[in-house]
């Protein structure tokens, strides 16, 4: 039996592009394992792995005709989008080689020994080791930013994890010509090539998460894709850390103050946040609590007008665009959601964006549960309330959140407490981010950043974005009454290597 | 059908003492997980947890006299052990207060917005919030350090989640007396007494890690019982994080140089380690290798001598004393093992401690596994070595750790290459932390403890000792663009708190 060829697909008409690989065989992801496994001394040398994601860096963004050109044929995210994809995704991996240079990551804490307290306290030196072998599970909807040079590759290779990466069927060749500008900046500085290995299919992303030397793993994609993974990690004999993004409603909740003052803002700003990527973002706004009467329906109408003017667009894949419309129709049909400006087909490829009305009291109504669910595609959801209790009763059925968005008017933002204050709490409680007068879309790569948030949007409590994001592949170990040699230089005394420290006196 | 009574039994007779309770109905779970639920609230307030806990530490240190003489009396630890794990005990209460004073673990870190970016920074402000509520089982060994008012509790309670505790069934009458005291604690806040619960039973236990109102969970005790729960904590709708300590064989290498260097002070220093609280510590030097030779058989011989005038002891229930013999018949009979001071019973209720001895060679059989498990009680195995590679094959066959130990010469400690060094980072692969000339048993509480390790030696990569224990009980949350008057008062660009903070301009 052959193996399934892997294909580049244009989604733009469905056309097979080129026969990129075949899928992996358990033989060949146990190959991937081990040589990753293998390169985890090499990977040990920290200054290596600064020059390495450094060069890595430079490399992608030398090839960055090649690299949209790619890209953008398979997933016809569009030119200007696709580089400024690479400019974040090559951001990142600069930015982690700083936190590598800094060193705060390693947490590193000393104790000195105290005789007097019970039990007694020897000296203790702790910092953090890589885990081992991660697998990443590219993302659809980034084929940089959050595939094979992403977030979740940079951060480990950064904590010094060598890494796997589960290719996205919707970008074979984007993800081949990335591995491969990031294994030529392994060799350029050494490194074994197994310190970034790409394989493709199904089968093997299970495979994968199953192996014995993985240690880690990190995912952006669906709930069910994502949660099947997840079990598979917890169901192992040794269970490991499973980090996924999985899905995200991020609600945004439009005070009666900030309709009557900023309508067209709101209304406009709403349509840019949800075709944005056409509408493919984890972060897009998928449902909006907006006031009922004059105001909110000149929200609404901006919207209307706004989206009505965004070009269609095509999705990553025709899965996707038939997952979209049938969802959008299912939603559509539920009694008493208005679909004046729905979300349809434009062409055979493309889908123009839209949205939903629906009163909010409905949303408490389990038959309206679907309604409560990410659509991901360039649609939301307006969910008109009547009073604060009614958008707070909608809260409380809410999930777990990437992001929550307050539209406010001035005068509220003025004040600590009130409705206001009252809603920062709500979405605090539900949400990773909580946004004031902006959008949820366009996620900053900064060490403040948090892109996580209550089950489903993440199964751990960590980021999969921004400086904090190195964490997940990393372990404490405290070493005791070790003597100066032996220590790791991390830890010893004399700090040579210059790294940031907590010492206990 | 009336409720199962739950007896208070003195292991050394066997006879129960008093009935201290009934076990937990669904009703009763659901009771004190709501009403837990309900004192998130009162708990938000910082300065009302750090009085709290140390109003807490005071009313146990008050009642010292009761607390030890009812933990002796059901677990027959000793008025000397049982004072000394008290003082442990508050001294954790009191250190997690100064935690929360010191703001610390809140990992505040403050972006400045920055529009020369790719995508553009806006305002980014991060701390981290408590879960919520926390279910704690508690542990058979610690009756007070790793049960009620353990370091579950405190770091917990600390991070701002009320508790429900689980109570083990060796000491319910401690864990009530203890119970009564931090809520009179509570009281004294005028906190409300939701935020500390007991509940009593096995079935209440599970039922308590599926409550959809817990967000997380602490264990610690067996592989069997942990695994269990682990995988009801991940099989949920919503998974929540279970920080589980399960079991650690915690292995001591003995170099060739150190046994012909100090062959006495090894073996006495091991029996003491080993039999140190009837060998019911989680981190007993389980597994020793040893060189052949003679130099090796003085330190047997030095332990034997000091095993053999050891005290026999109690253990802390009858099921576990039957376990232990068990265990060691079971791992006596295994051809090429030498068990001339095996352990064995003395007398009903008591055992003698002891050890066996294995050449290392046959670890590598899988014949031989159960050497590699651990054994809860006053055993260990010395495993005799030939030389490097044949230790170096023993470690690679080993699950993980909480400790590991190397006893080396004084000319070892002092390069940083050679065997010693190959050593150190063998075991730190395999530990969370490793020990030099000392033994693993009395855990440092310190702010660079590290309690934990691979799994099965935790479920996860936190800690369960030390300072940053009460990180397990929070998820961050970063503020975009979020105007001061709204924002937590602990994010407020004045610093209104004085908390420390990670600032990027």
């Amino acid at each position: 039996m052959s193996a399934a060829p892997v294909w580049s697909v244009d989604p733009r008409t469905g056309k097979q592009l080129e026969q990129v690989a075949v899928e992996a065989t358990p033989q060949d992801v146990d190959a991937a394992v081990r040589a990753a496994h293998a390169a985890r001394a090499a990977l040990a040398d920290r200054t290596t792995r600064i020059a390495f994601l450094r060069t890595a860096a430079d490399l992608l963004d030398a090839a960055v005709a090649e690299v949209v050109e790619t890209a953008d044929a398979e997933t016809a995210l569009g030119a200007a989008r696709l580089t400024g994809e690479l400019a974040r995704t090559t951001y990142q991996l600069r930015a982690f080689a700083d936190a590598v240079e800094d060193g705060g990551y390693l947490d590193i804490r000393i104790d000195r020994p105290d005789p007097s307290l019970v039990p007694p306290r020897p000296e203790l030196r702790r910092y953090k080791v890589p885990l081992g072998v991660t697998a990443v599970y590219a993302a659809s909807n980034f084929p940089l930013a959050f595939s094979v040079p992403g977030g979740d590759t940079a951060s480990a290779l950064a904590a010094g994890c060598p890494v796997v990466v589960k290719a996205h069927p919707d970008h074979p060749a984007t993800s081949e010509l990335c591995a491969s500008l990031l294994r030529r900046a392994a060799a350029e500085h050494g490194l074994p090539a197994g310190v970034l290995s790409v394989v493709h299919g199904f089968d093997a992303g299970l495979e994968l998460v199953r192996h014995p030397l993985v240690a880690a793993a990190g995912f952006t994609g669906s709930v069910r894709g994502g949660r099947a993974l997840f079990d598979a990690a917890a169901a192992r004999p040794v269970p490991i850390p499973f980090h996924g993004e999985l899905g995200s409603l991020n609600p945004v909740v439009v005070t009666p103050a900030a309709a009557a003052e900023r309508a067209e803002e709101i209304g406009t700003g709403l349509a840019g946040s949800v075709t944005l990527g056409v509408g493919q973002f984890c972060v897009k706004p998928g449902l909006v609590l907006l006031p009922q009467g004059t105001d909110g329906d000149r929200v609404a109408d901006h919207l209307a007008q706004a989206i009505g003017a965004a070009a269609p667009g095509v999705l990553l894949d025709q899965r996707m665009r038939a997952a979209f419309l049938t969802g959008v129709r299912e939603r559509a049909a539920l009694p008493g959601v208005e679909a004046t400006r729905a979300p349809g087909p434009d062409g055979e490829h493309a889908v123009a964006p839209g949205f939903l009305s629906v009163p909010a009291d409905r949303l408490t109504d389990p038959a309206y549960e679907v309604l409560l669910e990410e659509c991901f595609g360039p649609v939301t959801v307006l969910a008109r309330y009547a009073g604060q209790d009614e958008a707070g009763a909608v809260l409380a059925r809410l999930a777990g959140n990437l992001s929550a968005t307050l539209q406010l008017s001035a005068a509220e933002t003025e004040g600590a407490s009130g409705p206001a204050a009252d809603l920062i709490g709500r979405v605090t409680a539900l949400a990773g981010r909580v946004v004031v007068n902006g959008w949820p879309t366009g996620v900053a790569v900064a060490p403040a950043q948090h892109h996580g948030g209550p089950y489903p949007a993440a199964t751990s409590h960590s980021t999969s974005v921004g400086g904090t994001a190195i964490e997940r592949w990393l372990r404490p170990v405290a070493f005791q009454s070790v003597p100066e040699p032996l220590l790791p230089p991390e830890l010893r005394e004399a700090n040579p290597l210059g790294l940031p420290r907590r010492v206990t006196p």
